[in-house]
């Protein structure tokens, strides 16, 4: 078991020390479920009130919590951050060997870095490379003319279909299938006529792509994610979208084809980006929300309705529906006022 | 073909015969399709009227169906679970037999019990282990420190990726992936950085988890789904989020991180809940509403407008922009009014 | 690289060159990214501004582009669907050689046709089948008794569980599941009991089905899509529902169980439709809409409400909590006014 010293966190991640420096610490927890020897954070003045009740060693936090911490602090400037810094030291990774798992099926025209790790029963199609350091997890399948940076990690069971660029120290999550045909239909004489996805997908250095995550490849030119932007589980991102630098997007969103999403956005669970529009940079849009025109001003967005008493919401779900009467028969009302 | 006199089911499920004990039924259909030799059950009396056209041999049902029954009628005070326990005896299963397929791929630091089933191309990393009368279908991956309890089903391809804990008969659908990375990140100087994910997940005794399924690991502690949970297809749920014991969800619903879901809920289709808000026992949240505040009283919760027709949608939806205005206007014109 | 002369081209999709019939193309592009060997198409009249500025060499349209195009233009009636042929031609597909890959772990009891393609990975179960022509890619499993039809193509790692049947030209995208357990449940004495799921899926000739969607087995009977159903990424399907010919999902989208959806319907990204309602052919559903009640008339049906500012919805949600009372509180002042 690892442990460190407070001190000895304190001079790797250029922190301050209140409290006993020689405090050793052998794990990383919550405020609420801290041992004596663990380190916590406060990052939300929110919670600042468990600070009281914590029994943790010793935690990561902002100046602010001096004054109620009855236990070491290291101060931080970002304590969430710090402590993510800090957590990592206290993660167990399984060791992955550089080399090619012997079931693995590699085409002869593929190109495997020796210092890479393909696990077992990964698929991996001519044209195809895999980068120094990158890690192919197992039931990997890595397809035509499909690309794998350095340092990547495909943890288990990722599809890249094809024509899919990763970039450096991309992470994806089981289940993701990325560069599969965007959903391109062509109406003709009463039935569907498939319209050829001749792009692909670039995914820049840094993104992160969720468990059952769905990108489709372009139809003429490619499905972009710029650097640094996340992904959570089972989102959708239609074909030719791109979605800027550092936008992070909850679990259940989708982005149809052709939208642009600007940088450092924020896209909220089960939110929706309908096709063709265009949102700027530093856009939030909050959970179950639906962006049905384009965004040119950077903000926070919603649609939808609160949540109600079944009862209550059906009497107003019905005055929805007569919006419009009411609102005419308002102004008609107000017309013909005496006071008006 | 099994088959059975409408005698040997009332005994095997202590249910009463109205009608001829000998008759016997070789399958079970619906009220609609059934044939002179199928049994067929009515639970909710909307279609009640439907037994004046079926054909089949006989009916589950209670008391409430025996005026209208043109055929014999297994007495049962829940018609749709006796209905349930005698079909499946017309389920014809395949029988996997215990022991290892050739082809997979077993740590020799995993414990997998001799009377377990594991597939073909099925991966069990060190320090998994695998309990008695477990069934581990082709191309399951059971990740380090993950366990499948005793009496498992994992039906196929199903992803255990890091500390997942399931108890007794859990059933897994294809594609599920249980313990990938929570979405846990910080901002630091303009970009994200990933906090790492040091929890598991613990499935509870007889849960049921759907297709393409996710529940993410715990970022400290546990994602929990208690005991007799039911998740149906393509249901999110989030790191250390926690599924009180008898709540069933609908397809594509999702619960976000911390989020504390009670006892005996049950969540619609598409529905949503916030990150770190607690749901009491007995709520029942209809499909596609977003639940945005903590519920602490049992009843039922919506949001959402009802379907209209576009044109007239479209006059709603400008109003509802309009609302406040709309209300602050009528307000002041009742205060103006001679008759306030 | 395959070229055509535009002559070649009007010849054998029978199109009216207008302009240069020798000149030469070797590609296909968008307006905007063409080069003067790519051949473009200008289907949407709002784009038509950029006919000015291209630099195809040539592009599919209808006559209303003759006017503006300063390019060779291949006149067509349909110029989506001719452009949608005509890419066909220049896109690189992977020979896929009949046969089975060693690593394949194909039942006894299976048929696999000689003409059939059966990648690395794959699995098939006892009675199952594969039909001339049909390609079935790695990792794929083809459970008891599911039957894949000629010339479909299961790109990689698509589960058909149990019972599935794939008519002629189905294309199924990576991460899919057909076939498993119906979410059919009893409550009986304070448990969920299983309800068992004996029916199977039966897809009709020419359906697409796109990547981690689901479409569940059918409870008694089956869950059936007709001919030429397009399913888009992540959709989910629920027992016994049943999708009309030529309808098409876009994705996200959902169908609880025995939903009956009509022909050539169109249903936006994200939408659901709950259980046992009928939607009557040519319905259109936009996106994230609910649709509550069955449809009887073809239009275009919507809910929801529409995106805001997030301080401006703040002011109308409130107010959609207050509409009941709002409306009561109208009509009683409207009837007190002297005016009425």
């Amino acid at each position: 078991m690892k442990t460190f010293t407070l001190a000895e966190l304190a001079e790797a991640f250029a922190l301050t020390v209140v409290g006993d420096p020689s405090l050793r610490i052998s794990g990383v927890s919550s405020l609420e479920a801290a041992k004596a020897t663990d380190l916590a954070f406060l990052a939300n003045p929110k919670y600042r009130s468990q600070l009281a009740h914590t029994n943790a060693g010793a935690i990561v936090a902002g100046e602010g919590a001096l004054a109620t911490a009855r236990c070491a602090v290291l101060l931080s400037p970002n304590p969430y951050a710090d402590y993510a810094r800090i957590a990592g030291n206290f993660e167990s990774r399984s060791i992955l060997e550089p080399g090619i798992h012997p079931s693995a099926v590699i085409d002869v025209n593929a190109r495997i870095s020796p210092n890479a790790h393909i696990g077992p029963f990964v698929v991996v199609a001519a044209g195809a490379s895999v980068a120094d350091g990158a890690t192919v997890g197992p039931h990997c399948i890595i397809g035509p003319d499909c690309h794998v940076g350095p340092d990547c990690q495909l943890v288990a069971r990722v599809s890249l279909v094809t024509r899919v660029r990763l970039g450096a120290r991309v992470l994806v999550h089981p289940g993701a299938v990325l560069g599969a045909d965007g959903f391109g239909l062509a109406f003709d004489r009463g039935s569907w006529l498939k319209v050829p996805q001749l792009g692909g997908v670039s995914v820049g250095d840094d993104c992160e792509i969720g468990a059952n995550t769905t990108i489709d490849r372009g139809a003429i030119g490619d499905t972009v994610l710029e650097e640094d932007v996340r992904l959570d589980n089972q989102i959708q991102i239609g074909h030719n979208a791109r979605i800027g630098a550092h936008t992070a997007m909850a679990g259940c969103s989708a982005v149809a084809g052709s939208a642009k999403i600007g940088r450092y956005c924020l896209i909220g669970g089960a939110a929706g980006v309908l096709g063709h529009l265009e949102v700027c940079d530093k856009v939030t849009i909050t959970a179950m929300s639906l962006v049905t025109h384009s965004i040119r001003e950077p903000g926070e967005y919603s649609s939808g309705t609160p949540l109600m008493d079944n009862q209550a919401w059906r009497r107003s779900a019905v005055r929805f529906k007569q919006l419009d009467s009411l609102a005419k028969n308002f102004n008609q009302l107000k017309r013909d006022s005496p006071t008006s």
